[in-house]
């Protein structure tokens, strides 16, 4: 059987937020990432997101096979399915679907959830090269973990520096 | 006159934690970015630390002329310098003693402070592939800011994955 991927794929200021508040939308990041992300996407059976970012970027999500994270029922429609992560058991979701390749979108919830079920396989970092100060951060567990990754690569994708790190668990 | 250079160092997590909680000591940083640091150290006139900071890192810091950020009166002695920055201006402090190149360490209250007043040249992070999940961030300031960088220079330090970056400020 195909191992399955589940790619995070976020972007970050310097100081690892993901956005400077809940609702942020990604006006703030480059083309370049903007461009590797929608390739990843293209690349990939379903996308993953919670409720909020679904809210934000309801518009061009709705071309994509989406998995929306949510506690709430909500009926599922077209492309759009609701997952509650407190009643279904996410890997024999994707394993029914046959889904092989995973790409989780966020926000911080989304995330944290892929990481302590230690569902990540790998971690896309946009840095871009701006600071916030506030934010939300990547992950927001309630005991501190110490997960190791490996960096695969890291690749400069423009002049101003946005730089792309690729990590994989180990 | 040479104008002078701060420099904020710091190792960070992939999830751009500092450090899982305070008074975590830095024995989950890399050997390579030790010895980045220390070089860095020996080049600078002076190194500012929170009262946190100092206590955790005294010995190894007692050999250096160590600016100490407090909010309390306290007696400064040999190479301690004790400073208020509630009481006293960092940029004229540093044109009276001629410092031209420091070296902020941190924490989290110090290097917010060179953040918010604009009195950071560069920004060296080393990103040590690992996941805490919680804790404490570089910045964290009251209100979002839009701080833009430029990155000078990236560079893998070991073949685990730990990577310097050197950003300027624009």
């Amino acid at each position: 059987m195909k191992k399955i991927s589940i790619s995070l794929l976020a972007a970050v200021s310097i100081d690892g937020r993901i956005a400077a508040y809940s609702g942020h939308k990604s006006d703030w990041t480059s083309k370049e990432d903007k461009d590797f992300l929608h390739s990843m996407l293209d690349a990939s059976d379903c996308v993953v997101v919670g409720r909020n970012t679904y809210e934000i970027a309801r518009e061009p999500l709705s071309k994509r096979n989406c998995i929306v994270f949510t506690n709430m029922s909500e009926k599922s429609d077209r492309g759009t399915v609701y997952f509650n992560p407190a009643k279904q058991d996410f890997s024999v979701f994707a394993k029914e679907k046959k889904y092989t390749s995973i790409a989780v979108l966020g926000g911080t919830g989304v995330y944290t959830y892929f990481l302590e079920h230690d569902l990540c396989t790998d971690l896309w970092l946009t840095i871009e090269p701006v600071v916030f100060g506030t934010g939300l951060a990547l992950f927001e567990t309630e005991k501190f973990v110490m997960k190791h990754f490996h960096l695969q690569s890291s690749r400069l994708l423009n002049s101003n520096g946005s730089i792309l790190l690729h990590y994989t668990r180990l």
